[in-house]
């Protein structure tokens, strides 16, 4: 069962209205990294969950992510203003402007409609997890996308937030990981030739190769390590510090 | 460039026609964790690659799942038989028997035809290579779902070769996630306090806490530690060991 | 902000496994009339709502909705049963065996999966009521015939919640349009004489005609009309009760 | 059977090509509410309907709904003008430049291709109808927001002439409910007690409450009521007069 | 502007109810290559067609396909019965049992929603009209299909006739090609050396090869050609004569 | 199996950066008449073909489609240039911004994602080849509206080199075509009456008749016949050669 609280997780604000921007944003409302991804994917992992904790985990998680959702949508909302007008979006979708009278779209930064094909579930704790995990990582990576290209102060610290729960979901879902590894899908691994081969069929050059393949595992964090960090900026805001491939 | 070769990459067989477990088989032609979905994925992750160990790496994948899908393909032609029988089907799609007169279609088992939102690009190399991994982990899971539903000695051949060859896949993703460790959006993770919070929102019942977010990093492979599972039969056969969540 | 309760708005049970009537159910899940396109429509609504009674109305029913989901899920579960056996499922989509290992699926009952596109949501309060009251009608009439599609006991009781949460839904959004009644779009009706012509472009036959137009309007309830309809079977259960067009 | 006449419904003409405002319009073309989704939904309806007045009300405004997306679609052929040059457009979807070559698209204003996720059949009266009532109101506040953000006095007088109809539309599928009134999906309203709940989920703050549900049903028309209004600007031009939620 | 009569293009009936060929029907209805996605293809791009004599022939088949259209859906009613019972459908999509009370969906025969993706619109004649010879090629290859799989002397009867009316568009279709050819996408063909490379990319073998590009032109027809195939049987009955790749 | 090789088909270039054009150019990767498109309908349709060398052909052009999709997909990335700035972007999808970090997206230029509803296959030769010949048709005019739309010299040569690969595919279609005449679903075309009917459904107006129904055959090419075109600006450049409909 779920209950709604009329306050926000965290309160949000906006300097200014900028409709481009919120239609910008909305890629964290409804398209494949974003919030309603989130909530639904692990909400629908945890329907057929036993493990009493695993299935807190992500109903806390999902919870949480809906609660994000509120918190963009909040935020589009008031970055869209108050006047219907289609050239003040130089960018994405327009159906703010002619369709839903500047209410949030359920829809990625250019109007592509949000689809559970973006939710990957396969009822294998293991195989799930993963997925949760990669999924924390890519909503930080468009968060990081988002940040440098707003100089709004109160939207920065908005997805300053965000960014940063994606990080603690994604260190507690490693953590699950570990729980329950060398359980389902991650046992038994490589014990078939065919798992040790390289096909190198990318030519000219080859560079990997293949002998123990062993299931995945995190490693259990060490305490002592993130300290040194904290003097980076964790903001990229230069060209120079584009994660590119 | 791509070139094609006549020559499956593993020759397939079939015992006999079946033309259910063709339609169930498609979801690994077509469906969100098959192996189109794979060589897509890589294929454009690898495009803004400048490492070139890297983009090789996923080249030689991407290369390879094409090679699967057309195993998979001519495995479904074989099942599919030559007779256009609708009745024949008990379960998945119709559309092999009155669209595509027994060609495979590129559709998940229930015909929901492919979708590039199934594909997770985001430019930075940790989060495509753990989108990498989870996408090899849920696709063995699939894998395995398909192998304990036939009996066909010929089809279960040809799947435990490719389920095989995700674990590979799989373990070089983790081999090339390791090499970037510390770059992109893994740096410089948890340095706010929100990464640290726990919001318990599900209740009753609270068994997660969070103190010390840390980016992932796999752990490095053990040589030692694969041989004892060597005895364990590796595919799941009885309802017992269904990796339930 | 949503909390998550592990208790279910209403306990759900099952007689016995069914996995057919386990993928018709998913009709309600994931389907165009289902709970989360419902949660999900007055969720989304809700955004741009600056009426505090009515954004609470909407927030009230869109928590609901989710807890719905829940519960339609949470039995699909158990009607799913243990076994994956594409052989048991007889109609509808077959994701559950191949994909998700019994985990319900975000889709409609033959697997086309959800999307956005179900979701309407315009900025006007009179145009998204109607759009509500329209959902609700259509969700009860998916409930009724699913009611008599399935002989299992646990499963009609859950129904029949469900359905009738949908009637008082139904007459909650009917109450809060009469309130905004000659607000936005319901304001200056059929001033325009295009307003009302009648175009007699089916032939032969002409039934109606249009002489003057007014905008929608609900009747309010009259408290002594429900009374004469408790002794008559509110689930329809004979081929001659089909609500037929 | 139809029949086409190469007379437009309406004649339309624009002052001059407005590329950018091709775009927007093409949502009521091919959006969610436009006169495509409209035609097709009452036509689909029809498919089973016995009541042949009931039947020959849908298939007239289905036939009309053609006859507004001929009209529609000849306005964006001519707001595209005769040059492809994507540099033309400031906002909305680009397929007329890139790929139909100013050929009108079958979507919606940011070029989501339409789909029939957006048309509600339910084989009950009462439900379709309600269903045609609440498109037919979302139909007519798009085409006020797209009213708003033109000048061009021949393209508005085709919108105004649009937007009536929809009243018309309206204002005869509401006759049509009344005189399903009972039937159906409308009977036996609210005979058990969980129809009669109110579930108060989002809290802090309780506005509704619920105590004698009733099945929908809209009010007679009264011939006197109308008049009042037509000094009023029917169509809103100002931001404060924007149908907010 | 479109006008319908309420007679069939031609009258159908069923010999007997055949829920799962209704599903299957349903193809055509809905389906890539059935009556909707002709309709709206020729109607789309009769949009912005300058000729008149063209346009009237895309309009006069436009419009027959609408009558198409209505006459698949009214078969599926009458193969749909009475009866909601999903256990009656041994394949294809469930929908109409469990959502639409058996009204025909728009949708293919596994209830993959219809899509504005099926249609090819260009704005270049050359290149539309041979999308509408290949649509009417496919759609005449699918009634074939259907044909072969129902025993009900109505239905075949009715399919005889679409086949059939396929066939006499597809004549048109190239009537009307020849009649532009020359113009358009099919000028100045083959003028660039690299429009006369073969690339043999697919090893071993090598069995075409390209020396003198031409732009696309269809034989014109020849009086006495036609007359020596009567007396075979046209629609293909037995597995041997299956038109197998 | 396929393999990769690292070079290009053919090496690719840009003047400059110029984000517009790389969202523009993305129609040709993952839109309807794309690369994508074509490589995969090509790969599908090839996987039940028996005569060896249509199927050698098919996978020819389907390795060669793949290559022209990394040279597109390659373009795109250099035209992205090295600033993740939407505002940089004055018309179409904005993913390559805010969720891609600048990685060409699978989609068409204004985001709609790649869909196997593109993809024609049915089984039957003639019309699959019909198909691929009008696919090839298509390919070739969105090259053309790129083309013009473009002054960057090397653009426009990459454009030259993939719109003539077209030309290539289309005449290498036809002769496929003209090899299996006679076969398939080309075979008694027109024997009943109702394929020689002549519906005038639009009025006013009649153009066409039908009398001969014959099956579609492409002339063979008249080696003399290219040659008088050469002087001709086969890109056309100007607002009025436009290839209006």
């Amino acid at each position: 069962m779920f209950k709604h609280e009329k306050q926000l997780l965290q309160e949000v604000r906006v300097e200014r209205p900028n409709p481009t921007y919120a239609a910008m944003l909305t890629e964290q409302l409804g398209g494949p990294d974003g919030e309603m991804k989130a909530a639904m994917q692990y909400m629908a992992q945890s329907f057929r969950i036993k493990d009493p904790e695993i299935k807190d985990l992500f109903m806390d998680i999902a919870s949480e992510e809906l609660g994000h959702m509120e918190m963009v949508a909040t935020t589009i909302n008031l970055l869209n203003g108050h006047d219907i007008d289609t050239g003040a979006v130089m960018a994405g979708h327009i159906e703010s402007q002619v369709l839903t009278g500047l209410n949030p779209l359920i829809a990625n930064g250019s109007g592509y409609l949000w689809t559970a094909a973006y939710v990957n579930v396969t009822g294998d704790l293991a195989a799930d997890i993963l997925s949760n995990i990669a999924a924390e990582q890519r909503a930080k990576v468009v968060y990081e996308y988002l940040h440098r290209q707003i100089a709004d102060r109160h939207v920065r610290q908005t997805i300053d937030f965000l960014l940063n729960r994606e990080e603690a979901h994604n260190t507690l879902f490693r953590e699950a990981f570990n729980k329950i590894s060398g359980t389902g899908s991650t046992r038994d691994w490589g014990v078939d030739e065919n798992a040790r081969l390289y096909f190198d069929l990318s030519t000219p050059g080859k560079y990997f190769d293949l002998k123990n393949p062993q299931p995945p595992q995190f490693q259990p964090p060490d305490p002592g390590e993130a300290t040194g960090q904290t003097q980076q900026n964790r903001i990229l805001t230069t060209e120079h510090d584009i994660p590119q491939h």
